[in-house]
């Protein structure tokens, strides 16, 4: 955490100085503003944290709710979004309040006696070490409190706007202020209506999504629903693996086992099985008396006493997808740029079961929320939009193949499996996909294409960035590369050095010399006025350990001045930690290597030291606002 | 973290909910109150926040101040204050904050140019692994504000009472509230004076602390002075450590520089010489610019441009030490108990460079702070309080005799050292002391004779609690033992169990059924009415590993059943990790032990699993309310 370089700061350095639309923000929505979210849910709130970011975007999110959300559905947190969590500022203390998932439990009917239930295996969560980051269970009511606390300690401390309903919305593209939305105070008897003016819109308002309805965009999918009875309590059982995440499975029927935080609570699934549209919504009508008895049919021998119930429902979903999740039709690719854009629930649907909803949601948020930030800020075209729905409806549709298979496994009775271990083979063998790593993005504006991936095997151009210890030159500590990086809007460019030392001539040498020097660099187009690395967040890594770095001969380029009194930040200056060498766990080219990294922590290109032209290139159509604003 | 037993909690775990006396607590300072803490410094206001734990008792921290500190004077926080703050719940966010100590440098005279410094070694701060906690750098004022957090959070509400100064007291034994405290409002002009009583008195009011001075205690020590010209500041400079913990010696004499928080900021001590009385204060007339001008001096061939001066000072202090820390006249020593206590700086002085002050202070107050809460919620005679003078004196005096040497050798000049590493020898063979773990306290009321102290070596009788890893049963986590222990003022008792299986006959199943049901086992004293683990937290450590353990065969004492719903407690419950089996890494006996704790994390006693009798007759005294109060 960097701070007290604009003079002392006496409280907590969490909360940003006000700046930009920060300083007099209405605390009433206002007639006009850049964006507009519909939806405080976890896609919507990280759009909003992310774009808080950015002093000169005015951002509101309204709510139909009148506050925050009390007791959410969702609760299911990857690795990845722990990761995300990090770069927001608070995946400490999510982790600290949360169930962490080290191992999951398998359950079947014993062979000896059927009508028994025995457990069979149980794998560790993360065998492979596919992040150093937990796999966590919390209500998702929590991690809505923590990104509304980042955006109100952003420096435009942005707050929602509960009680505001979308009704509709027009869009005038010749207008400043292009899309007219109509809303609904809910508070006012009458339902009242009211336009507010917006440049673009998120609609991150859940399955129902009156966004995407207005956009023409439809969920399609699946016909036939599955039906799951859902209820979080507090009980006393014999069941020993209740503090465990299980799958159950017996002949009485199936159940998710989900532990939750705190120690008592824990959630469970209990299968109701297929429901067809003929059922017309029976399976609705299932009472939390009939879950609780299922449930301790399904545990036989052991037995559950329910003490009270926190939450319940059933939950009766479909695996859907919209086509498309902006609003530009396909006939328009490439002549018109979004306006609009449908997030999280709002373009995909699917079971709970894999706990990836949540997840995806966010990462929907943080992809939009950055890009918007940088249009409306001046430093990208609006091109750089209609990579959104490119990025993400590929991975929507990757998650619900994937929960397909998944919720189809749970859903199976004993005897259907082809072989006894199917189910946990599954789970072992796919557990990047649910920890949130596979997704890669295509070559686009802002991914590269792979030329020189080889010089940075462990840097995969496409995914996301993924950290390795090393060593911060100015103070010794031994600290997590990636886990500097914050929600800051900023691309990263890691500068992996060659073997030359800080100093001598090198190709490193000369990179930072353009980078600072030349007016081809990406650093040049950083408004005047503003901290050199403003825009860029320029860090190097050197081969030798923290005592072989002399930082009196690092370059200028990876000691910027920053603040009003032109101190020198220190924190881009890292070297290899020989216990855990970062060229070694990444496959870094001992002749170095340039790693672009996305603000929202995916790498963007892989390239040589010397490919200074490659780099100006890659940065020209992203930063090219001229062109096309 | 522990919650929802009492039903769902939507908001922030850390909010405890209100009990006691809490729930209607008085805004305005009342006439009466169980503890008046005068001083919200780190030894103030740790009381409070372990007192707020405490629903029964009504405490009040008053200062003279109009509200929180700005900015304070201490910064070094040892790992042991790091530990202490993971029981209070603050660990991790305080550690995210601060800067961290991972090594020292030591620069010297160049002895080919001794006008010019250069580095001369770089030990590592903790070689040897004493702590798996950081060492920290963060100001003082950040410490104060996260304890107010938790007296805030704690179920009493407790918040300082600010812009009250303490004038004197009176005791009058006899009465219901015997301390009468003359306290004077400082935002009236005319300074109006007003009387509360209390039943206990914490003066940590300093330095110049008057309630010291109200129970006749005196500062006594050396005649003579040290003088150090300290400041805070944002600058630019070419010495190459900035960001490193230094201690520099050159010919224009010493600096100890200490980076601090955020990235920019530092602190340096620049040595002024020995201060004779006859000085007359003279030397505090050294203005920032002199300051500034010697360190320049003394960094030759660096410099130093000073941009922004966050705060400075003229430091000038002895080593002294008062010879008692409560009322206690030497010949009422174990005719009357005490009723007012001094603590921090009110009873030792010091100088600042090991680091200390700030950290023994608040172990001053967190040794107190759960004695009083004992005493006044009917636990503990009033005998224990005794212990806390008799404990705390003696740790004061190896502080002065510690800080002694080491300001000694801090302010010798290059020629004068016996050998050429003396300093950092020093430096690197005493680390146990200033991280916080030397301090081992004598037998008493509440620290056993060490007689079994070979079952488990490796938490020697007297010292805190060093914890080590092991695995949770119920959901398999690899944790921390000792890290899950609260200040929520229970004693703790770690049950080691012997080799058998839970559920087998074995030594560890007598003693658990005789903790729960023999009238003689000190959780016999736990009220009717309360959680059975609201006085002693007991918890269990298998051999196996956690698969190895049936959690459905473990005894009920080690899976009590608490709050409104009777829910199981399954945190209580370990085994041991194997890649760090707690039984080699602590010495534990595979015969089994106890590890009797205090609320204040420090080992009381360590017993055989067999000696219920010893275990009875150690906590007879400590819970004799009836025979003294």
């Amino acid at each position: 955490m960097q701070f007290h370089h604009h003079g002392y700061v006496s409280g907590d350095p969490r909360v940003q100085p006000p700046a930009g639309t920060g300083i007099d923000r209405p605390a009433e929505l206002p007639d006009t503003m850049d964006v507009l979210i519909v939806g405080t849910g976890p896609a919507g709130m990280i759009a909003a944290a992310q774009l808080a970011q950015f002093p000169s975007v005015h951002t509101r999110i309204i709510d139909r709710r009148p506050g925050r959300l009390e007791i959410g559905q969702a609760d299911g947190i990857q690795a990845r979004s722990v990761e995300t969590f990090q770069a927001f500022g608070f995946a400490e203390r999510i982790t600290a309040e949360a169930y962490r998932i080290t191992e999951m439990a398998f359950w079947k009917p014993d062979p000896a006696d059927p009508s028994r239930i025995v457990r069979t295996a149980r794998p560790a969560d993360d065998p492979t070490g596919v992040s150093e980051f937990p796999h966590l269970l919390v209500n998702q009511a929590r991690v809505l409190d923590y990104f509304a606390e980042c955006a109100a300690n952003a420096p435009t401390r942005l707050r929602p706007d509960y009680g505001w309903e979308f009704v509709r919305l027009e869009v005038d593209d010749a207008a400043e202020y292009p899309v007219s939305v109509t809303l609904r105070r809910i508070e006012d008897a009458g339902g009242a209506e009211r336009v507010v003016r917006a440049k673009y819109v998120v609609g991150a308002d859940g399955a129902r999504s009156k966004v995407r309805e207005a956009i023409g965009c439809h969920l399609a999918g699946d016909q036939a629903n599955h039906a799951w009875g859902v209820m979080d309590v507090l009980a006393v059982t014999d069941f020993p693996d209740i503090r465990t995440k299980c799958s159950i499975q017996s002949e009485a029927g199936n159940i998710l086992l989900i532990p939750r935080e705190g120690g008592y609570l824990f959630r469970m699934y209990v299968d109701l099985g297929e429901v067809r549209p003929e059922d017309h919504g029976a399976v609705r009508a299932t009472t939390i008396d009939q879950i609780i008895a299922r449930a301790n049919e399904i545990l036989h021998p052991y037995t559950l006493d329910v003490r009270d119930v926190a939450w319940h429902s059933v939950y009766e979903v479909g695996h859907r997808l919209t086509d498309r999740f902006d609003d530009v039709l396909p006939a328009d690719l490439g002549r018109r740029t979004p306006r609009i854009f449908i997030t999280g629930d709002a373009c995909h649907t699917h079971s709970a079961k894999a706990g990836q909803g949540m997840n995806v949601s966010m990462q929907d948020g943080f992809n939009i929320g950055w890009k918007l930030g940088h249009v409306l800020d001046g430093r990208s075209p609006e091109a750089l939009l209609a990579t959104y729905s490119a990025e993400r409806q590929v991975v929507a549709k990757e998650l619900i193949d994937f929960d397909k298979q998944w919720s189809t496994l749970m859903a199976k009775k004993p005897e259907e499996f082809a072989s006894p271990t199917e189910l946990e083979d599954f789970y072992v063998r796919t557990a990047e996909f649910p920890a949130g790593f596979m997704t890669q993005y295509s070559p686009s504006l802002i991914v590269a294409e792979a030329e020189h991936q080889a010089l940075a095997t462990g840097f995969p151009i496409g995914k996301r960035f993924k950290s390795a210890p090393v060593e911060r030159v100015c103070d010794g500590n031994p600290v997590h590369l990636g886990h500097h990086a914050r929600a800051d809007g900023r691309w990263r460019i890691y500068v992996f050095a060659d073997a030359a030392r800080a100093g001598e001539a090198s190709a490193v040498r000369d990179f930072a010399d353009w980078l600072t020097a030349s007016p081809e660099s990406p650093l040049a187009a950083t408004p005047a006025g503003l901290d050199p690395d403003a825009w860029f967040d320029v860090k190097v890594v050197y081969q030798q350990d923290h005592t072989g770095v002399d930082i009196g001969a690092v370059p200028e380029a990876f000691l910027p001045r920053v603040g009003p009194f032109e101190l020198i930040d220190y924190e881009k200056v890292y070297a290899a930690d020989p216990e855990h060498d970062i060229f070694v766990e990444r496959g870094i080219d001992r002749g170095g290597a340039i790693v672009v990294v996305r603000p929202d922590q995916y790498v963007a290109d892989v390239l040589p030291l010397r490919a200074t032209d490659e780099l100006a290139a890659f940065f020209r159509p992203v930063l090219a606002v001229s062109v096309s604003a």
